[in-house]
C-alpha cells in the first residue's frame, strides 16, 4: 500500500478520489452490504471533530438532542403524500422479526420527519411547549444504486435536527439561523466555500415548502449540496395532529422546520483541499496535528533525537495538539514523510543531530508555496517557543486552505449569457459553476439538464452570488429577476 | 405532569421505575414501534455523559472509533454456529429493499462480531497490524417480546469494543482490562458498587470461551448485568478466516476480544440511587448540576433577587458547571423545588432578599441527612467563594451516594449455606445478593434456578466477592471451590 501511487486528477478524478480514500485509509466499500461502506478509524475521527464541532453549535443555539426509533411503520410515511412519494423507491424494509412474519412492516428510517411528528404530537399541548428544539444524531438508509464512498452511500450518518414552533415567522427564523451555522461551519471549520442559496421546487425536499442549501465547489468543477435547511410548513403538523393550543386558547398546527448535514460533509472536505500527493486536512479538522519525523544515521544518534523529539511532542501536546512521533524501525525517512503527507497531517517536523545543535527544527506544511527551485517551502522553526511557532503555522495554514480553495472556485465560476457558451461549459464531461439567468419555471429547468446535465444549484441568498440584476433566461429568453447557480451535481 | 405523585417503590417497584422515568421525562415506549423506545433530551443527556467518559477511557487504553454497515448478512450469523443459535431468535429481517424483494436477506446487527471479523480478516495480514484495537458506537436490535425501558428494549444504544490479538494471553489481558474500565468507570462516575465475576457457562455471550462482568444491585435485591467482556478465543477468527503471520512467518489465527455496555447503564443509574422522590444523579452524571430558585413575594425584590442569582450562576458556570436559573413566572418555589428535585439535579440554592442580606444562600443536597426534626438538612453557603464550596457539596455528594448505595447492597447482601434459607430469600418474589456454594454443573445451576428463580450472577474474581474458601454445593451437596453470587435478575 505504502508505494502505490495516486491516480492524478487530471487523469482520472473519480479514481483519485478513491485512491485518496484508499491510501488515507477513511473508508472502503463493504462490498458484502450493497451500497455500504465502513468508515475506517483515521475516517471516523475526522467525522468526529465535525460532530464536536457542531453539536457545540446547536447546543449552543438552544437545540438538545435526543433518540428516536430507526424504525418507522410503513404506515406513517404514508401519512404525508409527497413524502412517501419521494423517499418510497429508496426504502429498505423489515418484513420479519422474533422469528415471525410482521402484519405491520417497518422501513429502515431515510429520514425522521414522520416519526418525530408523531412523537411531537404527544410533547407538544400549549404555546408554553414551543420552540420545541430537538437534534438527533443517527444513522439512515436510502438504498442507492449508484453509491460513491461517503458522497452517496446505502447507508449514511448524519445529524437531523427537528423543530416546532408557533408562528410561520419563527420556523423560517430557525432554517436561516441553522443554514448560517452549517456555513460557518463549512468556512471557519472545514475552509470550504460555500454558496447559501434556495433550492428550485423540483430540488426540494420532499414535503417541504422551501429547502435551503450550501453548495460546495469540487475540483472537478462540479457542485456537492453540503448541508440543507427546510422550511416544512405545516405540511407535517397536519400529518401527524402536531397542534398546541396559542395565547388566545385556540388550538392551532405547528410550523416545523428540519435540517441536516451527513457523513457526506467528510467526501466534501476530501475533494476541497485534497492534491495529487493524497488527503490535505485543514488543521481544524485533522485528527492529528503534526508528524514529527526524527532522523538518525548512527545508532548514538537515536537517543538523542528520540529524545529531543519527544520533548518537542510534549510541549505542542500540553497545548491541545495531537501529535505522533514516527519511531518506527526500519522505514526510511522518506517513507514516513510519504505515510504522513497522505494521511493529511497539516505540519510535519524533522529532527536530526544537526537540527539539535542548532536548536531549530525543520517544518514542512501540507501544503505550501513553492520555493524557486519549485519545491515545496520548508522552514527552520526554533524549538525555543515552539508551541507558539506551531500554533501561528497552523492557524495561517488554516486561512491559506480556505484562500486557496476559494480562489479555485473563483477561477471556475462564471456568469454567462449565451446558451452556446453555456452548452459548452458542460460539453465532453466538464462543469464549471455558472451563473445565469432562469425563467423561474421547472420546465425550463429540466429542459436545461436534459440538455447539458447541469442542474440549478440553488438560487442564491443576497450577497453569495454575482449582483442581483434583472435579465433574459439563457434557454427561454423570458424575463428573469436574478441569476442563479448552475453546474453539475454530486 | 407536575403534580402526579410518584408510586412508592415499597408499593409497586416496578411502576416507580416508570414513575421516576416519565417525571424527569428521561424516556418513553415508542408504542408505534414494537419494543423500542425513545430517549428524550434529559435521558438522552445522561447517555452523552456516559458515552464521554468511556470514550476517553477507550482511547487512553489505545483503542479507536469506527462505523461498520448496521446490516448484516445472514450468511455472516450462520458462520459461527453457537453465535446464531444465540442471535437467531431476536433478528429483525430486511427481506426487501429499492422496491425490490433481496435475495440475500440481511438482519440489522444484534452485535457485530461477524461483520468486523469479516473485515478483520481484510485489514490483518501480519503481527505487525496487531493488536488492532477498534470500538464502534452504534444502534443494534434484539426483538423482545417483554420490554422495559432502558432496562431491555428492542432497539438499544452501545458501543462495541472489537479487538484482535497475536496472542491468547494478549487478548485475555485485554479482556480484563477492559472489565476494570467499566468497572471504575461505574464505580468513579455513576457511583454505582458492582461486583466484578466471570460468568458461567451457561450465562456466556454465544461463540465466547468467557464471559466477564459487571453486576449492580438493583434496590428490589435483583441483579443488573451492567457490562459485560469477552474472550472469543479464535472462534470468530476461525469463522472469518482472519490470520495473521507470526514472527516465525507462520499463519496463525487471530486471539479476539469483545465487550460493551448500552443504554441499559442509564437504567442501572436510575435504579442504584433514586428515591420515592424521583430521580437522582450523581453530579458527575448530571447534564444539570445546580437548579438556582429565586424567591421573592414583591415585584420590587424581584431585580435584585434575580440579578444575585445571576451572578452565582455566572460565577459556577465559570468553574464548568451547569446551573439553570429557575426564573418562570407563576410558579411558586415549591413547585420548582418539586420540578428539578424529580429531575434529579443534585444541588438546589434557594436565594431571596433576605438571603441577599446575609450573603450566603440556602442550599438543599438532592439527597441529605436528616435533620433532628426528620427533615432534610439544608445549609447555609456564603455568596463569597461559592464555587468553590459548591464544588466540595457536589464532591461530596458524589462520593456519599456511592457510599449509601453500598451500605444498602451491603445490608441486602448474605452468605447463605441451607437449602431452606437459600429457597426462603428468593420467595414471594424476593430477591437479594446470595454468596453460596455451587458444584460447578449446568445441571445444578438449572435446577436452582427452575426452583427460586434466582440465577448465578457471576463468579466473583478475587478480592470481590466474600473471602474465597471451599464448601458444599447449597444444592446437590458437592464439593466446591468458591462461593458464587446469586441473584434474581433483570
Amino acid at each position: 500500500m505504502a508505494n502505490t501511487p495516486i491516480t492524478p486528477r487530471a487523469e482520472n478524478y473519480a479514481q483519485w478520489y478513491q485512491d485518496v480514500i484508499a491510501q488515507a485509509e477513511l473508508a472502503e466499500a463493504a462490498g458484502v452490504v450493497k451500497g455500504c461502506m465502513v468508515i475506517r478509524p483515521h475516517g471516523f475521527a475526522i467525522w468526529e471533530k465535525m460532530q464536536a464541532d457542531l453539536d457545540r453549535r446547536f447546543k449552543e443555539t438552544g437545540h438538545q438532542n435526543a433518540c428516536f426509533p430507526m424504525l418507522i411503520p410503513m404506515s406513517f410515511l404514508e401519512k404525508e403524500a409527497e413524502h412517501v412519494e419521494g423517499f418510497a423507491p429508496e426504502l429498505a424494509i423489515v418484513t420479519h422479526a422474533g422469528g415471525k412474519e410482521l402484519e405491520d412492516k417497518y422501513c429502515i428510517r431515510p429520514t425522521s420527519e414522520t416519526i418525530i411528528g408523531h412523537f411531537f404530537s404527544r410533547w407538544i399541548d400549549s404555546h408554553r411547549d414551543l420552540p420545541l428544539l430537538i437534534n438527533q444524531w443517527a444513522n439512515v438508509m436510502r438504498w442507492e444504486l449508484r453509491t460513491r464512498l461517503f458522497l452517496r452511500t446505502g447507508e449514511f450518518l448524519w445529524q437531523e435536527g427537528h423543530t416546532a414552533h408557533s408562528t410561520h415567522a419563527e420556523a423560517r427564523e430557525e432554517v436561516a439561523r441553522m443554514l448560517d451555522v452549517y456555513a460557518d461551519f463549512a468556512r471557519e471549520v472545514m475552509a470550504m466555500p460555500v454558496v447559501r442559496g434556495v433550492k428550485t421546487a423540483n430540488e426540494r425536499f420532499a414535503g417541504a415548502l422551501e429547502t435551503r442549501t450550501i453548495e460546495a465547489w469540487m475540483q472537478d468543477g462540479k457542485a456537492l449540496q453540503s448541508g440543507t435547511s427546510h422550511d416544512l410548513g405545516q405540511n407535517f403538523g397536519k400529518a401527524f395532529n402536531v397542534m398546541f393550543q396559542n395565547d388566545a386558547g385556540e388550538r392551532e398546527y405547528v410550523w416545523q422546520t428540519s435540517w441536516g448535514v451527513s457523513t457526506r460533509l467528510v467526501g466534501a472536505l476530501i475533494m476541497s483541499h485534497s492534491d495529487d500527493n493524497g488527503l490535505v486536512l485543514p488543521p481544524r479538522m485533522a485528527p492529528i496535528h503534526v508528524a514529527i519525523v526524527p532522523i538518525f544515521r548512527k545508532d548514538e544518534e537515536r537517543a538523542a533525537v528520540l529524545e529531543a523529539a519527544g520533548r518537542i511532542a510534549d510541549e505542542l501536546r500540553a497545548d491541545g495538539l495531537v501529535v505522533e512521533v514516527d519511531d518506527r524501525e526500519g522505514l526510511k525517512p522518506g517513507a514516513k514523510y510519504y505515510h504522513w503527507e497522505r494521511k493529511g497531517v497539516p505540519l510535519r517536523l524533522e529532527i536530526g543531530p544537526r537540527d539539535i545543535a542548532e536548536g531549530a527544527v525543520m517544518a514542512k506544511r501540507r501544503v505550501a508555496d513553492l520555493d524557486e527551485r519549485g519545491r515545496p517551502k520548508k522552514e527552520k522553526i526554533p524549538m525555543e517557543g515552539i508551541g507558539a511557532a506551531v500554533g501561528k503555522v497552523l492557524d495561517e495554514l488554516q486561512v491559506d486552505l480556505f484562500e486557496r480553495a476559494l480562489a479555485r472556485r473563483e477561477a471556475d465560476t462564471v456568469s454567462i449569457d449565451s446558451w452556446d457558451d453555456f452548452q459548452a461549459v458542460y460539453a465532453d464531461g466538464g462543469s464549471k459553476f455558472v451563473y445565469a439567468h432562469w425563467d423561474g419555471t421547472t420546465e425550463t429547468e429540466l429542459a436545461i439538464k436534459e440538455a447539458t446535465k447541469a442542474t440549478i444549484r440553488c438560487v442564491p441568498l443576497a450577497g453569495e452570488g454575482p449582483e442581483v440584476e434583472p435579465g433574459v433566461c439563457i434557454h427561454s429568453g423570458q424575463p428573469s429577476a436574478q441569476r442563479v447557480l448552475f453546474a453539475k451535481n454530486y
